[in-house]
């Protein structure tokens, strides 16, 4: 038996706004615990674990710690490295040297597969290790979980951004296409449907990588609705398919390509996607009397998942919860898994916790359920019900059709 | 004498997310007065106008004008048009017809142009009508203006947006470039200064239009930085110039460009200058050890000027009073021009405000002062002692750098 039990927690894969709080969260319970004598913070995930750069977080201000909380993006910094056999002896040979007993990883699928090698590679050599992966993702994509960190605060500024920009089209009319992250699954796309109040509020169409959409159908889709409303609002999600070569849109269009070391193909940090579909728009479609189309393409980007100051009250605090809960579990010797939430009741919304085995989470996705989709190009009320109370209250607007 | 004077009121050009302050201002205003009978909002601006598309807006519900106050983009609907003489011979038609001697008109400086023109015209008719031109811009460049309604909220966006992609960019280093909004003048662009706290706090690089930017100068400073810090977060005008072509880097390196009726080539609601400065980096940049580096561009996008429930607080403030104040100078009989605000105190920020002549508004704009650059890719604290009391406090955040 080693002389201490130490804890080690790191960050990993595209960070959210609130994956801070399930920092602080885990930090504050292992403060109030007596099982883990120190807890090291990984500098950028495992590669700070071998590369043995660690920040010991036990003794950290109250005070810095709760502005951490407050703050988007991996406090301790992130990775895109998947550890292979070689990578994971790395890790132990870290572990082992400075007495660690406890590996809470926060993550996404990607990070809950690594979470799940390092916990097999430990119990194949009988080391005495228990892991926690803690979940954050903005796609919501993680099987078994009802649904994800970081995902509600990112859906919040998604709905916002489209409530802004329905008033914006609707003040000078034309066709409006807005890229949303989510590569494979298209929760985050469809919180767009959050934004709409009226009949006539866009966006007007919504297309999820769950819905190949052919670019004849897109054409089609949007000429309907300008010849009826004179604009158009459109939320299309990065990770649109391409029905014809089974590929995304942007594969579809694209030669050179960036790749993370996950073999993933960059789709987001560029506005390719969005200005294709408005070149298409502006070449396909003509409006009556022969006038020049008003065609705008945005890429919601980075800020989806990094905007500070505008989280969902109800993502932050069970962000917080799940790494508090993960610690709480740790206290029970052998326990290792995925601190998942369950709906248990929808009105009020009440969530509990519950811990799910490495492998259920780990690797493939979750995509969005078939009840949510509509035609191929809108989202169902199910969703809205689904999704809002994760959100919480939009900003309050108002506009002239209102009146009576 | 016609038997009524009443009042239009309109709203022109890029809208902001303060916009309908100002409109909901000068409504309140006119229901406290006596000298307008009705108050007309027309619908996209002199367009409105021409097709006699108008609301009465005095007995309208307090509670809906204060939601639609909160609201991003013109409530009333914008124009781009700008009015000829044949133009504004219709407008004066629709104005005979409806009895109106006041004429409000929220907008920017092609805005200013248009009031100016209708002005003009009304003069040499002798007919009695009064123009103010009520401003909002979120480039922040009329001449004569201390500063302008919408600017301060834009800022705040962008200060917000920088302070969360600066901690997603050290979470997961590379170089990020992040284009923003301003045609012309780089006031917005420079407003991404507000989110550095600490010295290696991104953005590490800003270029703004009245700083021309050669491609050999970026790639050297990108190179220089990224050495340094391993990183590089990079704050670029939308109108950044090319000193070679004299011309915007957008216009440099494309063909296809779609044009306003302003003659204002489209720089927004596209990534493609994002985009091109990636593949530059891409292209010229290699770390040292040969490593693929990691490169990405968001376009802030319409979000800029939309975004609601995120407006700063003076911004919303002052864009209520400069319509109030248009109304109480209606009130003295001849009075016409453009209302404006004056800083008459620095610390505690105190403004006032004053009409100055159409003319001295209309079309021309206001660049960043010299003062205000510095090595063509930094922002002074000149500017940031300007800027900071625009946009209030921005979010509180975090990070271990802080620890001692």
């Amino acid at each position: 038996m080693s002389s201490k039990n130490n804890a080690v927690i790191g960050q990993s894969g595209g960070p959210t706004s609130v994956i801070n709080q399930s920092l602080v969260g885990v930090i504050e319970e292992v403060i109030k615990s007596t099982h883990i004598d120190e807890l090291f913070g990984a500098r950028h995930g495992v590669r700070g674990v071998i590369n043995e750069q660690f920040i010991p977080l036990k003794g950290q201000n109250r005070e810095l710690l709760e502005k951490i909380a407050l703050s988007p993006a991996a406090a301790l910094g992130s990775t895109r490295d998947k550890p292979d056999a070689d990578y994971c002896r790395k890790i132990f040979a870290s572990f082992k040297k400075h007495d660690v007993h406890f590996f809470f990883y926060i993550g996404g699928n990607d990070s809950a597969d690594t979470a799940r090698i390092v916990h097999d590679l430990a119990q194949s050599e009988k080391y005495d290790l228990q892991v926690f992966h803690i979940p954050k993702t903005i796609d919501n994509d993680l099987r078994v979980h009802d649904h994800c960190p970081g995902f509600g605060s990112a859906a919040k500024f998604v709905a916002a951004a489209m409530t802004g920009d329905n008033f914006d089209n609707k003040s000078l009319p034309g066709i409006k296409i807005d890229v949303i992250m989510g590569r494979n699954a298209g929760f985050l796309t469809a919180a767009s449907v959050l934004s709409r109040q009226h009949d006539e509020d866009g966006p007007h169409l919504i297309y999820v990588p769950e819905a190949p959409l052919s670019e004849e159908k897109f054409l089609a889709d949007v000429d309907t609705v300008y010849q009826k409303r004179g604009r158009c609002l459109i939320a299309v999600s990065e990770g649109v398919m391409n029905p014809a070569t089974k590929k995304t849109w942007t594969e579809s269009f694209s030669t050179h390509l960036d790749k993370d070391s996950h073999g993933n193909v960059q789709l987001a940090g560029t506005g390719a996607l969005g200005d294709y579909m408005a070149a298409l728009c502006l070449k396909k479609l003509t409006p009556a009397g022969g006038k020049k189309l008003r065609v705008r393409a945005d890429t919601f980007g980075y800020l989806q998942r990094s905007f500070p100051g505008f989280v969902s009250d109800v993502d932050a605090k069970e962000a917080r919860m799940v790494g508090q809960v993960a610690v709480q579990h740790s206290r029970t010797k052998g326990a290792s898994g995925s601190v998942a939430m369950k709906r248990i009741s929808a009105s009020p919304y009440t969530v509990e916790t519950f811990l799910t085995p490495l492998e259920t989470v780990a690797r493939e996705t979750k995509h969005l359920d078939a009840a949510f989709i509509a035609g191929g190009n809108n989202i169902t009320a199910a969703f809205k019900a689904y999704a809002a109370p994760l959100v919480g209250p939009l900003p309050v607007v108002g506009c002239f059709d209102e009146m009576t």
